[in-house]
């Protein structure tokens, strides 16, 4: 057994079972011992930031980290945008990371480069091997920092020599801590809060938003007639008709300010006060009014289902929950497709517990309210900002979950970040329906220029925010990576063009082509 | 004006021309501020990669740096892998990456990272600015830090009120230092080793492989007999009929050990003695033998055609150089196309002063020595081995030299990590005929995989180095973003198709079928 081998079965015996990869020469016993290891599923991605959102997908999905297998610094450059995502949605992740052997790093061979420093920004926990045997043991480690609830970027850099040498045994898996709990005085502060005169919300995150969690939820605001609220970017929410409603937070700062003024308490469970999301000139960064109590009853660390069912039993509360979506389809207007057109036909068509991963950018502003009466589904959102997140998730969301159907609702400039996402969907043949929602534009710096203050800008300005010239064609990206594609401007065309890919158990894409900005 | 103007105008006064840009809110004010420059010319990447391996082709063509900006640290980080290849081609690039107004940090909001970390392991030099003023004097110092010879990679960090807020005045250009110059005890102890009895070489890298200074090493060879020995990838060689002649070190490590075992000296200009570009089991990572003699004449940071012409004028070597390369066309073997047949036909029809942006990976083994005795060509590797380099550097290379032929010879498995590159070369009408040699697999880690030992890799590891299920087909990702594009697989047809293509004043691409490594 060489080290590569006893890691990979290190990570076997913990029960990863999925490897994302884009290795390199570095990398080739991380390959041979994943061939070696019937329990683990190797999936390549084109280009790391596929890798790293994929992984992301899955961990969200489900609730343990796949690993990705990342070539270098460079490699791990290029996975560093989706792995800042997964760590703002808490995600387990294990990167494991091929670096030179240890005895060639003194002479600077040309793709030398100083890995620690890239995978400490975007990880919570990272470690490098300092032996053979020492391999799977950092792996049982990266195992456990990657699962502290509800999820960590957990990365090891594996030197080759390390993954070639012998070594006598791998390591032993490591048993993942428990999530910490709510406090009771935190508990006895929800409480008298909820108690007291006044509005009060529960502002809820992170695993606050799965459909257990939520039924408590639910049970608190029909003792209590406390609003739900939600972040703006969720990890995984699981909605729609017959579970418990929340209202989303606006994204724009001075939207939300206003949305949460008049509260005189807040309870936040799985997530922290909100802040605007950008700074902008003479707006406030901190949303909550002065006047608003803020109480952490659990936070994102913290196991939100407890809290909220000790919370629930503390008040009493009736078994059945308030605030059920009631089932809701808003018909299309017919004709010339938008944004709002994409958001009905999909809340139509959507099937019984499908996942969506939503990078629709602007026009998410749209789909999130029309899709809320739609059957049962989970929605994943951009949680860390960084745009090339939506078709990944869906490639890993689709491994994780091989019998439901994935929606990736997906804007032009963000896809093309992360493009090559489709080519992996077609090799797997996983069953993910992509709508690109193309406006040839990136919409929100349109709205954003005039936010921060810039009035009147020039042809060379937003010449830099435009995306029609030339217009991408994204029937030709997908079908060149081997995804059938279709594209349609009228409602009447989506509603067609969307039914067929959703019939299909496999990669479909349909091109929703929408106004752009300037109409 | 405002601090961006401010370090716009900086830019501008100090000479930078261009800024290739992927910018997010937190950058409106630079784009507005770019607007308002009618110096400073902006050029839209759809991906960082693209931006920053822009920012390396226009830094090698130009040896003056072009701004790059980026959006805050998951931007930056996009960009991170074609800015290793960058600082590795010492090429001065000067990244701006937005950050979030100062004030705005501390509440922890999605995009918050910690840029000035990601920043490090890729860049020479890296600076935040303190306040509006300080922004244009930062720009000041990245400008001369990127300047240092033969060119550094410069980030400055750009928070957004820095940008928004009010200044009185912009700063004053730096003036960038003078490169060091070789010793004259360097210099003596060359013109003695040359003196000796046994062979000698130059090994020649960095600005030593431009023209005037390949002038001098050819004098030296008429001198002296030395033969002339060049890195094995080169940030830029100008090389073909009529220009001194190199020979290539060999890629792998145990060839190029055996290229140079019987040299009694190397002196080594504008290059470092070489190593491995991996480490693999039971093979040694440096390369020269013990019994040569290593004289660094010239680090890369020192002057190398100074170095050279006062070697040889010390050695009273003649005016007139040596092992002047002969004009020399190897004719295509007609039928099937195959890497060699790529190499022949680039060869004869490459336009006098062309400029070669080579990623072809393995088949560039063969293309190198075939277009040796071609038209006169610049020819630009891949420094780093981070790939994804090729068509963002003939991207830059097109902006910096609008009346030259840029022709990128490109792998499929490596195009497919900036493949959005394609878009911005038909937004800006540029001059670039692409090659892609698609043999649908990472061919070079097929070879890999035998040579570091794994041997008879089974299904699940082969299916990570192939990219023949599916099928890419260049064509369509090409004119789907707008390229125009023809496939073809024979000779003939790429002969016509090549020629097609060189004759246009835009962009074209050309996807060249060669066999697979499995046949």
């Amino acid at each position: 057994m060489n080290g590569a081998e006893a890691i990979i079965q290190l990570l076997c015996d913990s029960g990863v079972e999925v490897c994302f990869a884009n290795p390199g020469t570095s990398e080739m016993h991380m390959v041979a011992a994943i061939d070696g290891q019937p329990k683990m599923r190797a999936v390549l991605g084109l280009f790391e930031g596929v890798v790293t959102g994929a992984a992301d997908g899955y961990g969200r999905m489900a609730d343990k980290p796949a690993a990705t297998l990342l070539h270098l610094g460079a490699g791990l450059g290029n996975g560093l945008a989706n792995l800042h995502n997964a760590r703002r949605a808490y995600s387990p992740v294990i990167n494991i990371v091929g670096d030179h052997a240890t005895y060639h790093l003194e002479f600077d061979a040309p793709l030398t480069s100083d890995i620690a420093g890239v995978a400490a920004p975007m990880s919570n926990w990272v470690g490098t091997s300092t032996s053979p045997e020492d391999l799977a043991k950092k792996g049982a480690e990266a195992f456990k920092a990657a699962m502290v609830y509800p999820g960590q970027v957990a990365t090891l850099i594996a030197p080759a020599n390390h993954a070639w040498d012998e070594c006598k045994e791998t390591a032993k898996p490591a048993i993942p801590s428990q999530p910490k709990l709510a406090e009771k005085s935190e508990v006895d502060a929800a409480v008298q809060a909820l108690g007291k005169d006044g509005n009060t919300a529960l502002f809820l995150g992170g695993r606050a938003l799965r459909e257990d969690a939520l039924v408590q939820a639910g049970r608190i605001a029909a003792a209590t007639g406390a609003r739900l609220l939600c972040e703006t970017f969720q990890t995984r929410l699981q909605r729609g008709a017959g579970r418990v409603a929340l209202e989303r937070l606006p994204y724009f700062g001075e939207m939300a300010a206003d949305y949460i003024k008049d509260f005189e308490h807040i309870i936040f469970v799985g997530a922290k006060p909100p802040v605007s999301f950008f700074a902008y000139p003479d707006k406030p960064s901190f949303i909550a009014a002065e006047h608003t109590e803020l109480l952490i009853l659990a936070d994102v660390h913290c196991d939100a289902e407890d809290a909220l069912t000790r919370l629930a039993d503390a008040l009493d509360a009736p078994d059945e929950p308030s605030n059920i979506q009631a089932p809701m389809l808003i018909p299309a207007e017919p004709g010339r497709l938008t944004a709002a057109g994409v958001g009905s036909v999909v809340a139509e068509l959507m099937p019984e517990n499908a996942i969506i991963s939503d990078e629709a950018a602007t026009s998410g502003l749209a789909l999130f309210p029309l899709t809320a009466g739609a059957a049962k589904h989970d929605w994943l959102n951009l949680t860390g900002g960084s745009i090339g997140q939506g078709l990944p998730v869906g490639v890993g969301a689709a491994i994780a979950c091989p019998d439901r159907k994935v929606m990736c609702l997906q804007a032009d400039g963000s896809a093309m970040y992360t493009l090559q996402a489709l080519w992996t969907m077609a090799r797997e043949n996983l069953n993910v329906t992509t709508v690109i929602l193309n406006n040839s534009s990136y919409a929100i710096l349109n709205i954003e220029l005039a936010r921060v203050g810039v009035s009147n800008p020039g042809p060379k300005a937003l010449s830099m925010l435009d995306l029609s010239n030339p217009t991408i064609d994204w029937v030709a990206l997908s079908e060149g990576q081997g995804v059938p594609a279709v594209r349609v401007d009228t409602v009447e065309d989506f509603h067609t063009a969307l039914k067929d890919a959703l019939a299909h158990n496999g990669p479909r894409l349909v091109e929703a082509v929408i106004p752009s900005p300037g109409g």
